[in-house]
């Protein structure tokens, strides 16, 4: 997300230290209870969760996101949820944020892409990653993964299925037909508005 | 493939029993010797085998093609090649033609795509056929899969998937960056002529 620093952004996420934790670790295999906890990866300004926290109210909602200034805007949003809390950090923490098996479901919304080859390791589908969440995902869980880019979608789906996860779900043009329960994210809206098509698919492990 | 009943058709076969073996259950685990053996289901008019077996002298090919109308176009293009031979028969019979990890690649291009789900048992990856080769398959074989039917290819990517299949070599546009050493199928040149995108995948099982 391209955006200049926010002045004060640091100071908004330390007045709501009950919706942005200040030592997140601490947390770590206590976050929802007997909730479901659904995880948003790089969360931007928080309007996918925003809107998901609403409509799913016996949920957990967790948005991690790394830029404070961005993450500022998604803290402002939320002044009703209960169920919507931030980490103000780096994906590559996750298993210090989330014990093993604690998360039910992972969202990776137009992460970004990393089309150079001497990057790959960056994108969060990446085989490491995928390593990560499959330790932090229950036996039930699922990642949910929506992307604008081409390329990113077919190397992410040759990455989940070299990794042992099974696909479902898949559209290479997910507002042809929209789902009813899909919620846009900011940059699903803009890049639909551009008449861009978005690639989605679901990854889950199969009950060995 | 909608084609007239050509007369003749069956002669044309009867006449090259060393290329249409007349009674093809008969050779079940000795098609190839020491070669490697390569299948393309559902082989139309021989164009993309015959291309194949010129350029790869050292592997055994088997075209299977149930309709002898069609297949009579391509035993007559085959002048040369003592490496490509032909199964008048069905693909559901393939457990009866080949043994047990006998083949080591099987070709699937532009195959019917049965879009009604209700006919979904007749794609030729749907999981009961992919189990089938899975048996069939040596254990470093694989399956090129070649469309131009957007929903038949997202469906096959699933279905592969599900049934513990990898994917490799993923594209939604193969002949935008066409590899040198693709061989164009009869109806893959009829659809790039009228621009339409082609669909390609590569699928093969993870040594357990
Ligand atoms: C392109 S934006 C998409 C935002 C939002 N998901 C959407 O769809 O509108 C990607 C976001 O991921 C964040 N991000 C990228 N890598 C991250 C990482 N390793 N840890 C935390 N956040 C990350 C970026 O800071 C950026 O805000
Ligand atoms: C659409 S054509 C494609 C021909 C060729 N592969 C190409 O790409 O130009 C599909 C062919 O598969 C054959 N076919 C379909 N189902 C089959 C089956 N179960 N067994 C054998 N052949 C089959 C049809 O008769 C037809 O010739």
């Amino acid at each position: 997300m391209r955006l200049r620093k926010r002045p004060g952004a640091i100071e908004i996420l330390r007045e709501r230290p009950e919706i942005v934790p200040p030592r997140p670790k601490e947390l770590r295999g206590r976050w929802a209870g007997k909730q479901s906890l659904h995880v948003e990866l790089g969360t931007g300004k928080g309007q996918f969760l925003t809107e998901m926290a609403e409509k799913h109210p016996a949920v957990s909602f967790i948005g991690v996101e790394k830029i404070e200034s961005v993450l500022s805007y998604a803290v402002e949003r939320n002044d009703q949820q209960d169920n919507l809390r931030f980490i103000h950090g780096d994906v590559a923490e996750l298993g210090d944020y989330f014990a093993d098996g604690e998360v039910d479901r992972i969202y990776l919304n137009f992460t970004d892409p990393w089309p150079k080859t001497r990057h790959e390791k960056r994108r969060l589908t990446y085989p490491t990653f995928l390593r990560l969440y499959e330790r932090l995902l229950s036996p039930t869980g699922d990642i949910h993964f929506k992307t604008d880019n081409e390329d990113f979608f077919t190397y992410s789906v040759m990455y989940f299925s070299q990794n042992g996860y099974h696909l479902r779900n898949l559209t290479l043009d997910l507002h042809e037909n929209e789902p009813e329960d899909n919620v846009r994210t900011e940059y699903e809206q803009k890049f639909a508005e551009r008449g861009q098509r978005i690639f989605r698919v679901e990854a889950y492990l199969p009950i060995s």
